[in-house]
């Protein structure tokens, strides 16, 4: 494997010559390479825990918090799951080669799309050191050379996945260069990775807003967002109560921290009297502080959930009033905005303004009001009874994800193996020639 | 229709406002729009042909060529067909609504993948004015918005034809802002179509390289280059030397200016002495010229086809020896680099260096040979046995095009209706929640 000091371009360049050959294996070579880096990473997890000591010391040190600190934490256990997780992706159908249209022209020619391997994928992520190998195992299946670039905060765990996994898959037989690290926590070298146009296919940038804007006005290699979302749930006016209360629940507080739960609840203005005073309890039994419009604000005073505009005693919600700003918030937190709406146009209407295309969910027994929020709502994924949490490439049968693109071009919604590849023609002719 | 002084991102803020109302329309409504365009179009050629008289007559003025004016020219029958070809493109199957995927997960949740409009796309255009209404039809279709920035050559010609355009529209009932174009054919302009993230979903460059160099150090909005293809014929040792004359001929002669055009012929040293002189001459009688490898003019001067470096007389054909950067041109003319290999594998080897990803050809009697070309010639489409010309959406039944994409995110190949849309997952439960 290139060393942490192997400069970018030089990184890129090998992972190009490695890509061509990764294009044209077989399955079965690629899935030994996949369950030998698995053996490897479960044969040598005390070096990857005593490395990750290392970044957690320093982390420790640099005081990063202990949401960031459990993110980045290995031992034996998480270590065996990343292997697990690496033997599923190898059981998981080849996406390479797989016909996916074709047809025999008028003329006589005849045209397959075959789907095959983009090339050279770089992935930039931030604290977890698992994705290093997540992303790995997918680029692998796909046919795919992958360029990894983590975070500083992750430098040693990253380091010793990132060798343990690259020299396995080349004892297997895969080529130098299917499986790099890039070091190197700077902006430069983000700019450097990110304008490789003449190896790097496509970048996938795993992080926040900042990493986003940082590669949007460097990148001139086609990237993928996989940013986060801020995602709605909005609840009819003859919604099932319950339903919409365990659904807003879920979407809110299930695992607050991910793209897919929801920064927003709007509620319609016909349920909101009784809706708004019950979801308030629950919120606040479960710890979330609400960011409330007036009207939200005035109905849950009304239900003697809130009293005045101060946050209440510990065992009421802490309820504020809604700024401008709160819409626009991904909170990936136990914090919810909650808004009142006249209509499914408004609902519409304010996630459209707001929403990042991401996963938005109606809750209604309305037929009518399903099918205006479903084809009104321009997001990745469109959820009518059901929590937008599901919006996983796990949930949704692919198997495993790289991260859930809001970009509408080429990948929309979860990014499994299949958006991982590109397709090209096949024609096949007997000497034809166009007149 | 915004007027030609209309700041760049208040046209595409309009743009993104119709493209809410288009993204919605029925079939009927999108098609009958579109023959409301192609009776406006025929109803007023005269107009659309005195303004771009005007066009001609500045062309004229600046020399710019007998090439670029006859793109440039439009009369009552180049009219007349740009009509038709709306025509066609309204009896094309509308790609938006179509269930691409779909299933009933394990908990019960029915997931549907369906193709719907990007939103709002520009395309950048050199100097063709048609272009104008293909690109417009092909967005009225698939639903989308379109923002038109072609070039200062045609300017009278294009904002002709696109306020027929947009008017037609508008009065069969499309939202303002479905169709626009941006004046100003200056760089600063590009560069703010370009950047308009909130807005523009996709901006399509139809030109040379000089456009997409242009726009790679700017674009933050998602691009598709339809650039130019440096597209090869290779003649295998065992092929058909009839075939291989009439495949190389066509994909180089029958129509040089365009982007799947052949622009390197590689020949296996086994069938070189026998083909070579013969391709030859047959360029030679098509006035093509020749930029040959020390090899080929080796075999060529031992046909009797060349003599010596010079140039022959007028009927002999004009050889050179080919430099380095002869093998990376897109002539776009008639002149073909031609070289000798030894080996299907130095073939591939050296359309991977030199090749654009566009259209490649293999030319063979050997099942081997073409699956090795098949499968290790990274490129949109490759060929056996047939011609790289046939590399066209109206070819591969797609209909029409609006560009060939040599990139491989989203869109390979030729750039159909479908390609002009992407996908929301639209999921329906029944109260369901993630645990």
């Amino acid at each position: 494997m290139a060393t942490a000091t192997t400069p970018v371009a030089e990184v890129c360049a090998q992972a190009k010559r490695a890509a061509r050959t990764l294009a044209q294996l077989d399955t079965a070579t690629k899935d030994s390479a996949l369950h030998a880096i698995a053996d490897a990473l479960a044969e040598r997890s005390g070096e990857i825990c005593a490395a990750n000591e290392r970044d957690m010391e320093a982390g420790r040190s640099a005081d990063i918090g202990s949401a960031l600190l459990d993110r980045l934490m290995l031992d034996e256990a998480r270590v065996r799951s990343i292997a697990d997780a690496v033997r599923d992706i190898a059981a998981l159908p080849d996406p390479v080669g797989e016909v996916i249209g074709g047809q025999r022209l008028a003329n006589g020619l005849q045209v397959r799309k075959v789907r095959v391997p983009l090339g050279v994928i770089a992935v930039v992520y931030e604290a977890r050191p698992n994705v290093t190998i997540d992303a790995a195992a997918l680029c692998v299946k796909s046919g795919n050379a992958i360029v990894l670039r983590g975070s500083a905060t992750a430098e040693h765990s990253n380091a010793a996945l990132a060798q343990i996994a690259a020299a396995a898959a080349s004892s297997a037989g895969l080529p130098d260069g299917a499986i790099s690290l890039v070091a190197g926590g700077g902006r430069a070298e983000l700019a450097e990775l990110a304008t490789q146009t003449e190896s790097v296919d496509l970048i996938i940038p795993r992080g926040g807003e900042g990493l986003k804007q940082a590669l949007e006005t460097v990148a001139t290699v086609p990237v993928i967002y996989a940013a986060s979302g801020n995602c709605h749930v909005y609840v009819d006016a003859g919604a099932d109560e319950a339903k919409a209360l365990a659904i807003a629940m879920n979407a809110k507080t299930q695992r607050p921290g991910v793209c897919n739960a929801a920064e927003t609840l709007l509620v319609h203005a016909d349920i909101a009297p009784s809706f708004i005073p019950k979801v308030f309890e629950d919120l606040a039994q479960a710890g979330v502080e609400i960011r409330a419009d007036g009207r939200a604000l005035a109905l849950a005073r009304a239900g003697g959930v809130a009293n005045g505009s101060d946050p209440g005693p510990t065992s009421a919600p802490a309820i504020s009033r809604a700024s401008e700003e709160d819409w626009a918030t991904e909170y990936l937190d136990l914090t919810l905005a909650v808004g009142v709406v006249d209509s499914v146009a408004e609902a519409i209407e304010h996630i459209a303004r707001y929403g990042s295309g991401h996963s938005e969910a109606i809750v209604t027994r309305d037929l009518a009001a399903a099918r205006a929020f479903q084809a009104g709502v321009d997001a990745a994924c469109v959820y009518v009874n059901a929590s937008t949490r599901f919006t996983d490439g796990g949930e949704f049968g692919m198997g495993a994800e790289i991260g859930n693109s809001t970009q509408k071009l080429h990948a929309r919604g979860p990014i499994g193996l299949r958006e991982l590849c590109t397709m090209k023609y096949l024609i096949e002719g007997e000497g034809h020639v166009r007149t």
